[in-house]
């Protein structure tokens, strides 16, 4: 990543400055959290968003949060007040965990200190996590790459569509698309980018080291109503300069059927230990498709967002949003942020230690 | 329908009005076309849309382009314009080739009159045809109903639900939506109601004759992106006082998952002869998701919606439409607006004749 992007998150140890995510892609405006309420106040509204991100911000949160003598009612205070500020993304209580696991053991005139180190520490891992990633991704991308390259007809894939044959498919008159029917076309949902990350991102840190590789790819870019964090992905992409086209949630089923996806990566706020995910609304619906395609689908998250204390899916609580989100006035609403991914229908997840089928992933318990 | 309600079309013999579409939910006001120019622009903005009202439009509009004597080179541009509107409902082309029909065998100083006329009687058909998908759609909604009122656990029914169990299903804390879980939930896609027609709708037909005979039924709104129609919906079903609750594209999977949805109908903008059935871009991903769940899935349309002499979704030609409609500025854009709904995802096609198998449409065709 180049120097000039705007960072997620920073800290000077008496404060972070975040990217404030709900004015992107207006304007990248950066914001000083000083408070315990302020770093729960931008986690609640989604001014920082995304799992690990979240995680991130809440272990500052507690840094944030405690005195310079602080006492185990203060501690457990603070990370409530953390810890309810959104129910989805395990990411969020892994981290509090942590920090309260390290913290319960130190005396209470060192707490801050250490709370401070710890965060840093969560933070540094992070982007190490991610970039762990973009490795273990790679090679789906190279590999889909030389495929290409050596069909004498590269696109759209003969035989990875079902019945029926692509409508207005391939170069057909009045359909105007970005696909770049040369590169791998990676579809995401949701931002799962560096955006979503202290850097790097996950389901985005494949593309970024395809590209970083000069390997051509370009990414279909779900707008994901009703917040619309595919302009966020859309945005982070411009800025790394990866080439990317923007549709409609709606649109994902179509371009599969054409044969104008090559490789689905996701990111995940929660995966069970049955390999079931959790992740923004619509994500199910991508998941579907791509298998009636026969196209690959990947989850990408560090060993942090895998919850082993939850058997499967069903188990996971989904957050529901505010009606107003949809902006429809005084229509009735209901709002589910996330869903779940049947373990099924994943291809492999990627994480800092590699690639695991979704129904194997008790390799990595710790 | 009380008479209080809107209408979509009505005339008066030198012009037409129609409800500006394009200017729901704000508000609701009458457009009056006077030319073909007015008529071919409320196609091609959307100020009228829907298969069937495009259809009628049409009709209508081949009228308002005629001469008082007319002869065939102007009946020709006249209905060149209108067929150029748009690409993808079928209903236009096929309510201009009846109006050519009929107007090329009659003398050049009667086709102005006999156009009026028969504008008039597919405005009619319309209705009528429309009226029987309702009766013919309603022992589908009456057979659900009866399920459930003899039901011990009439909701969310198990077994509708596959692998895995619904997560934050039933009635669990913090998940506010507006199932009723005594009604038939109904989901439907993108607007296929009274909106659509001249009156009536067709996917919503059989739900408002459900809603006049009393029985119990919720309806699901997908919000359709980029163009909202779901707002469109929402409107006519608070207009005719069927409760409903709108929610994002993104959110039918799970829904579906969550055993919250009895029965999916949609309407179609183009039936090929083989079934495959294109329809508002976002169908698709619904049909995959209902199957997944075993949620019965239909589609309803009047006869005038399948093209005999297409053989399959592959000849279907998809409208692409302007990045504009997505609002995101200079981002790069991909806006198709419909898909293809393969004919084996379809459990069946409701359409003023009864209701056939999606395969078993020769039985219909003139």
């Amino acid at each position: 990543m180049s120097r000039e992007q705007h960072p997620t998150l920073k800290e000077d140890g008496q404060s972070i400055l975040i990217l404030d995510q709900t004015r992107l892609p207006r304007v990248a405006v950066m914001l000083r959290l000083t408070s315990l309420e302020d770093a729960a106040h931008a986690i609640r509204v989604m001014q920082v968003r995304g799992a690990p991100l979240i995680g991130a911000t809440a272990a500052y949160g507690v840094a944030l949060g405690l005195a310079e003598d602080c006492g185990d009612v203060r501690l457990d205070s603070v990370i409530e007040t953390l810890a309810a500020t959104r129910p989805t993304a395990v990411n969020l209580h892994w981290a509090l965990a942590r920090m309260r696991r390290v913290l319960q053991k130190s005396a209470p005139a060192t707490r801050r200190d250490i709370a401070w180190t710890e965060a840093r520490a969560i933070a540094a891992e992070d982007k190490a996590a991610n970039a762990a990633i973009g490795s273990h991704g790679l090679p789906l991308i190279e590999r889909i790459r030389e495929a290409k390259t050596r069909s004498k007809h590269p696109l759209p894939q003969e035989g990875l569509t079902s019945s029926p044959p692509p409508p207005g498919g391939g170069g057909r008159e009045g359909v105007r698309t970005g696909c770049d029917i040369g590169a791998v076309n990676v579809m995401t949902h949701c931002n799962a980018g560096r955006l979503a990350t202290v850097e790097y991102g996950t389901a985005l840190a494949p593309v970024y080291a395809a590209h970083a590789a000069g390997l051509p790819v370009h990414v279909w870019v779900s707008e994901t109503r009703p917040r619309n964090q595919g302009l966020l992905t859309a945005w982070e992409l411009a800025e790394a300069g990866v080439p990317h086209t923007l549709i409609a949630d709606n649109a994902a089923g179509l371009l599969l059927m054409q044969g104008k996806v090559d490789l689905v990566i996701v990111g995940a706020d929660r995966i069970a230990a049955n390999g079931d995910t959790a992740n923004k609304v619509g994500t199910y619906l991508k998941a579907l498709a791509a298998r009636a395609h026969g196209v690959p689908f990947y989850v990408a998250a560090p060993l942090s967002t895998i919850d082993f204390a939850c058997a499967s899916g069903a188990q996971i609580p989904i957050e529901e949003r505010a009606a107003e989100e949809l902006g429809a006035g005084a229509v009735p609403v209901a709002n589910p942020a996330f869903d779940v991914t049947p373990a099924a229908l994943i291809s492999g997840i990627i994480s800092e230690r590699g690639i695991a089928a979704a129904d194997a992933l008790a390799q990595w318990r710790p």
